[in-house]
């Protein structure tokens, strides 16, 4: 359905703000996702908006009208609205032309399909949402499976997130799962868990990475809890040669990550 | 000398407050940094705060008496104030207990003396501080010597960049200047800058790096201008096995510093 919204206080106005915060998100089940870009990445893979929200002041252009096109067809709502309704919405000053509401997936284990892919990502209590994004966005770019968040991690449905992906929220399989939960589905198939560890550990460089190979990164701050480390298949260490003990989350699981896809494929 | 301040109008408190801006940092040469473990890493390489901001409601520490100490020695000022002072100096609603404030480094290309490391970083219209402190970081962990900021890069000594840098701001040399100043200087002497490219170009993996090795990575939306890239003597590309043509800045910068490390030490 096609509609026009002009009042601040209309009711799918406060809806569609109340999706920044994560309560809001969770009671709904739906997730915002900003920009033509990112809401093509998402139709080429697949996924439509249950609703399209459009500028008055929008340049026309061929992909924005194949989406509308696209989101009439599934039955989708199109509300187009001021520049100044959405920049209430998306809580920025120069908000973007375009922005879509999703339902968000699927995010049991039952739903990864490990022997799809040859990596798979593991966050451990990874609580920036950018980081977090940031992973995603690696995993696309070595052509993980997809990340699985366990423990306390941020919210990868969170506006700051989906933005970091680059549109790798929508290529990547999502699963979060406390440890225990993680662990046991791990071990009831194949899958070697590897770590970056300062501990007892081999150079990461040409280690024996199998597939599927699970990469398990750690909170930005604690790192890995030391009994999660200690039931992995591989620690592998990399080198720091400066004064910190440590990279950033996202840059250890970027090295790794590159480093595995390479001896998978050499 | 060693003083309390008690008011929120006091001229030092403006002066603080005012190093959160880049136009104040400019104009007096001076950036902050916040926390005991920063101020440690600082002191430890050799730069003390010209002053050192306290909590009156901080916890006794050994390390905080040896940075009191030396700072006094040096003939530095030693302020105590209270949180709520502290909390408006930071701009952060639960402020660190010590505050430091530095004189900014020599930023010129001539104060970077390139035999003594096997890798340095570059970039290129950097944008976010977040990522200029999670590169400068990145080169502590495989050892450059520094990073060089060509064109309009965020600025290095930003409360942002130098917190994401988790310290490698005191320990990585940093220099500023346009892309022309840089290349002149750079062809002065030796050194083969390397830059990620999706254009003709070998595979990042084992490619002929050589010492002094400067490695070359592009704005976070733009990428590499075609007229810098071109005049690399190396250009390499990584994997891009996802829908996405390139990797987060930073995280490039990360892989491919980790691939020259092994390839210069192998």
């Amino acid at each position: 359905m096609r509609r026009e919204i002009t009042g601040f206080s209309n009711p799918t106005v406060k809806f569609l703000r109340s999706l920044r915060e994560k309560k809001h998100r969770k009671a709904s089940g739906k997730f915002l996702a900003e920009g033509l870009r990112l809401l093509t990445d998402a139709r080429e893979c697949g996924h439509l908006p249950e609703m399209l929200v459009l500028s008055s002041q929008r340049d026309p252009h061929p992909l924005l009208e194949a989406l509308e096109r696209d989101v009439m067809q599934i039955g989708g709502d199109i509300i187009e609205t001021s520049p100044d309704i959405l920049e209430k919405i998306t809580g920025k000053s120069n908000p973007q032309a375009v922005v879509g509401v999703f339902a968000e997936f699927d995010t049991s284990l039952a739903a990864v399909e490990r022997k799809g892919s040859d990596i798979w990502l593991v966050a451990q209590a990874l609580r920036d949402p950018g980081n977090l994004g940031t992973v995603l966005r690696t995993g696309d770019a070595v052509g993980a499976g997809g990340l699985i968040l366990v423990d306390d991690c941020a919210d990868p449905f969170s506006v700051e997130a989906v933005r970091a992906s680059m549109g790798a929220i929508f290529t990547q399989k999502i699963a979060r799962a406390p440890w225990a939960e993680f662990h046991q589905w791990l071990r009831s198939g194949p899958g070697q868990l590897v770590a970056a560890s300062l501990r007892e550990a081999v150079p990461y460089r040409g280690a024996p990475y199998t597939s599927p190979c699970f990469i398990l990164v750690g909170n930005e701050s604690q790192g890995l809890p030391e009994e999660y480390e200690a039931v992995c298949d591989l620690r592998v260490t990399m080198p720091m040669k400066g004064r910190a003990d440590s990279l950033n989350a996202a840059m250890a699981a970027a090295v790794l990550a590159y480093e595995v896809l390479a001896g998978l494929e050499g």
